[in-house]
C-alpha cells in the first residue's frame, strides 16, 4: 500500500549508519524480525531477541556492532539500534492527509484566531479567545475553549478537549479523548456541605510533549498546571491541579500525579503508579508499576511499593499474616530479650 | 412504558424452560424480586437473595427446581437461571431506534463505504478507506478512521472513536468514550530525549466482543492488537500495543495490560488488576481485584496479591513493620539456629 | 483581563466578614501569599504557608484571628479562612458566556422538551424523550439520550454524555469526557460463552453534585445507580451500575466502587482506591489512597491498606519475604512454644 521506498544505501546516508551488504535493495516498509519480508526493515535492540535473527527474512536489520557475524541478512549497524530504528521506521509511517484549510462542519467562533496553514477537521469547535498556530492538525471532534492556544506543528488526533487558558507548545500530539484544562478538585468543606473552588490557573504543556487518550490533566486553582517539554503521558493518566512535572519525564498508563506535586526531569513513573498531593519527586527517579509515593523522594533510584503476586490460597494465609506483623515483631524482638537475659 | 407483552407459556415455548403456574399470565417487564409486580418477571440465581423468594409480588420467577417449594407465584425453571433471566430479559429492552441511513449531520468521505442497512447518527465522522458493514449503528459523535471496519450488526453506542487500521468483527458493542487503535506507547530514549516509534500496526477486535465506557486499546507497533471472540471490557480499561487478549476473557472495570502480554482464554481479570508487559497468562485464570501480574502464569487457577484493609492505626503499625521484613526473617532464622545450636 | 471589582468593605460585608486595614483599597482579582499583588487577594488557610504571610504583596488576606497579629497588609477575618476565599473567589470567576438558545449546529429531537432558557452548544445532539430544564447550560458536544434530564441550573462543560434514563438534579456540574449512563458490566456465562444482562435501569444524580472529566457512571441492571446531593466526584472514577452514593461523599481522582456497593454519606474515598462489589460502608468513613476495600465497613473512621515505598532493593527483600510470612508466623509460635516447654 505504501509508495515509499529508500535504498539501503540512501537509508545508511539519511541517518550517518554505516551498513553492510546490499546497498541498492529497495525497502518499502519495516517489521518484526519473524514477520518481515525481503523488501521490509527490521531490527534487534533487545538480545532477548537475538534467536529470531538468525532465521529473519528481512531485507536489513538495524542492529549493534556485537550482533553483525549472526546477521543473515544486510545490516545497518547503528549505536543505539532501537533510535535508529525509530527514526527510520518514521519513514514509513502513512498519517492521514490533513490539508490546511477549516472543514465547513467546524464552528470557528469570530474572536478565534487560526492560521492560514492550520488544518481544522470536521465538527471542531473553536472558542474567542482561541489560537491556532501555523500548521497545527486538529483532527475530527476537537474542542478548543477560551484562551487556549495550540502551538505551530503540534497534531490533535481527534476529539481532544482543550477547555480554558491551556497553552500547547510546538510539535505536541495529543490522542482522542484526552482533557486538558478541566477543573481542578478543590473543595472546602462547610459545616455540611462542600463550597467548590474555583479553578482559576491554566494549564501551560511544553514542546514536544504527548498526551495519551483519554488522559486528564486538570487546570490550576490560582497557578498553573506545568509539564515541561519532551512530557510522554500514556493513556488514561490523570494530572491534577498545580502539579509540575519536570523535563523529559515519562508515565506509563493509568499513572495518577495528585495537586500541587512536583515530579523531577527524567523520571520514570509506571504503570498505574501513584503520587500522593504535594510531594516532591527528584530528577531521574523510577517508580515501578502500581507503587504508591507517599513521601517525597530527594535522591535519584529507583523505588516500589506493593506485594508479590501469589496463588489465592496461600497469598490468603500470608495477607492474614500482614494485620498481626506488628505484634509478630514485638514477639520476636520479646524472644530475643529472653534469650539475651538467659 | 413498554408495550412488549409475552405469556408465560410463551416465554416457556421460546426458552424451553418448563413452567409452573398461570401460563395465561401477561408479562410486560422484568424487576427484582423485592421490586417487581404481577405482570413482571423476576429471577433468584443467588441463595443470598432466597428470603426474598416468598415475599415476592413477580407475576413470575424464573429459578431452579431446588427454590421451586419456596415459590409464591408461577414459577419459569431453568438448569442456570441467571442465563435464563438474561435471555428473557433481552426481550423488553428498549434500545433506542436505529434507521438505516446517514444522518445529515454526518461527514462520510467519498472513500469510505457504508452499507444501505447501516444507520450512521449525527455528527459521526468516517473517513477515506473505512468500511461500515450490514446492520451496523454508530451512535451520535463516533469517529471512524481511515482503514477501520466495523463488522456487520456491531453497535458504537455513541462517541467512539476508532483511529486507525482498527477491525471490529460481527455484533461487537462499544460504550461511550472507548477509543481504540490510538498510538502504542513507544518511545526510544536518545541521549538526552525521547524518540517516539511509530505504530504501524492495527487492532484485531473479535465477534461479540463488548468494550466499555472510556476504555483505550492501542493499536500494535508493528503487529496488531488483537481480542479473539466474545471478549467482555468493563469501563476504563487500558489494552496496551500488541496485546493479545484470548477469547472469552472478561475484565472489570480499571483494569490495565502493558505492551505484549499475552492473556489466555476464558480468564477472568479483576477491576483495577493489572499485568506487565511482555507476560503470558495462562486459560482459566482468574487476576482478583487490584493485584499485579508480575510473573507470567503457567497454570490455571486463582491468584492475588494486596495486603488487607484495616483500621489506620492499626495498619500503619503494620505496615511500617513491612519494611524490616527482611530483617525480622533473618532474626528468626537466627533464633532457631541457636535454639538448634544448644 | 477581570473587570471586576469590589472594595475590601464591599467584600467584608456581603460575606458577613470583619475586615481590619484599607476598606477602601480595590480588589479586582485573587492571588497566592506569594503571587497575589496590591489589588488582588490571597488567603492564609494552612499553616503550612503562614512564613509566606509577613512577606506578601496582597492588597488583603482572609485569614483566622489568631494569623492577624502577622498580617502585613489588610485582612478579612474569617472563622473558616478557605470556605470564606471559596465564597469569594468565585465573584471572580470568568465563565464562558453561554447564551439561551440552541447553537444552529446542535441536533435536537422533535421529541425532546429544551426550555428556553437553556444554553445549547455547538454539536449537541438532544433525542427524543431527553428533557433540558431552565437554565442548563450544556457546552460544546454534549450528547443528551432517551429518556434523560438535565435538571436546573446544571452545567455540562463540553463533550459530556448521558446515555439512558439519566436524571441529574440541580446544579449538576459535569465535565469533559463524562459517561453517565452506560451499560452496567452484567453478564452470564452459558457452558462456553457469554450472555449479556440486559441494563434496565438508569441513573439518578442529585442536586449540587460534580462529576470529573472521563468518570463513568454505569446504569442500574434493574434498579437505578444513585448518587444523592452533593457528592462530588473527581475524574476518571468508575462507578459501576447500582451503586449507592450517600450524600456530601467526595472521591478522589480514578477511584472505583464496584456494583451494587453502598457508600455512606461524609465518605471521603482516596485516590485509585476500590470499593468491592455489594458491600456496605458506614457514614463519616474515609478511605486513604489506593486502598481497596473488600469488607464492609460498619464503623466510622479511617481505613487503609498497602505496603509503604521503598527504595527497589530493599524492597524486593521485603517483598520476596511476604510470600512466607505465614511459615514465618508459625515457626515464631514453635519458638515461643519450644521457650515455654523449657
Amino acid at each position: 500500500m505504501s509508495t515509499v521506498q529508500y535504498s539501503i544505501a540512501e537509508l545508511a546516508k539519511r541517518f550517518a549508519l554505516e551498513f553492510q551488504g546490499d546497498g541498492d535493495r529497495i525497502i518499502d516498509g519495516v517489521g518484526t524480525l519473524s514477520g518481515a519480508g525481503p523488501s521490509q526493515l527490521s531490527f534487534l535492540a533487545n538480545s532477548k531477541y537475538a534467536a529470531q535473527l538468525s532465521a529473519t527474512r528481512a531485507g536489513v536489520v538495524v542492529l549493534g556492532k556485537d550482533a553483525l557475524p549472526n546477521c543473515p541478512t544486510s545490516a545497518l549497524i547503528a549505536r543505539d539500534p532501537y533510535v535508529a530504528y525509530a527514526q527510520i521506521a518514521a519513514l514509513f509511517e502513512r498519517l492521514p492527509a490533513a490539508a490546511p484549510g477549516v472543514h465547513p462542519s467546524a464552528v470557528i467562533a469570530a474572536g478565534a484566531r487560526v492560521s492560514a496553514t492550520a488544518s481544522i477537521g470536521p465538527c471542531c469547535v473553536v472558542e474567542d479567545g482561541a489560537v491556532i498556530e501555523d500548521g497545527a492538525v486538529l483532527g475530527p471532534h476537537c474542542i478548543i475553549g477560551p484562551e487556549c492556544t495550540v502551538g505551530a506543528q503540534s497534531r490533535l488526533v481527534a476529539r481532544v478537549t482543550l477547555v480554558t487558558r491551556v497553552t500547547l507548545g510546538k510539535r505536541v500530539l495529543a490522542h482522542p479523548g484526552a482533557v486538558i484544562g478541566s477543573d481542578g478538585f478543590g473543595l472546602a468543606f462547610d459545616r455540611d456541605h462542600w463550597v467548590k473552588l474555583p479553578q482559576l490557573g491554566g494549564v501551560r504543556i511544553g514542546d514536544d510533549c504527548e498526551i495519551g487518550a483519554n488522559t486528564t490533566i486538570d487546570r490550576g486553582a490560582l497557578d498553573d498546571t506545568v509539564l515541561e517539554e519532551d512530557v510522554r503521558l500514556d493513556n488514561q493518566i490523570q494530572i491534577a491541579h498545580n502539579v509540575h512535572v519536570g523535563a523529559h519525564t515519562a508515565m506509563a498508563g493509568c499513572a495518577a500525579v495528585a495537586g500541587s506535586a512536583k515530579i523531577g526531569r527524567y523520571c520514570m513513573i509506571g504503570g498505574n503508579a501513584g503520587v500522593l498531593g504535594h510531594l516532591e519527586v527528584a530528577d531521574r527517579v523510577t517508580i515501578t508499576a502500581k507503587s504508591l509515593v507517599t513521601h517525597s523522594i530527594r535522591e535519584a533510584g529507583e523505588y516500589s511499593s506493593g506485594v508479590p503476586l501469589q496463588e489465592n490460597r496461600q497469598w490468603r494465609r500470608n495477607a492474614a499474616r500482614f494485620k498481626h506483623l506488628d505484634e509478630y515483631a514485638r514477639r520476636l524482638s520479646a524472644l530475643e530479650k529472653d534469650k539475651n537475659d538467659d
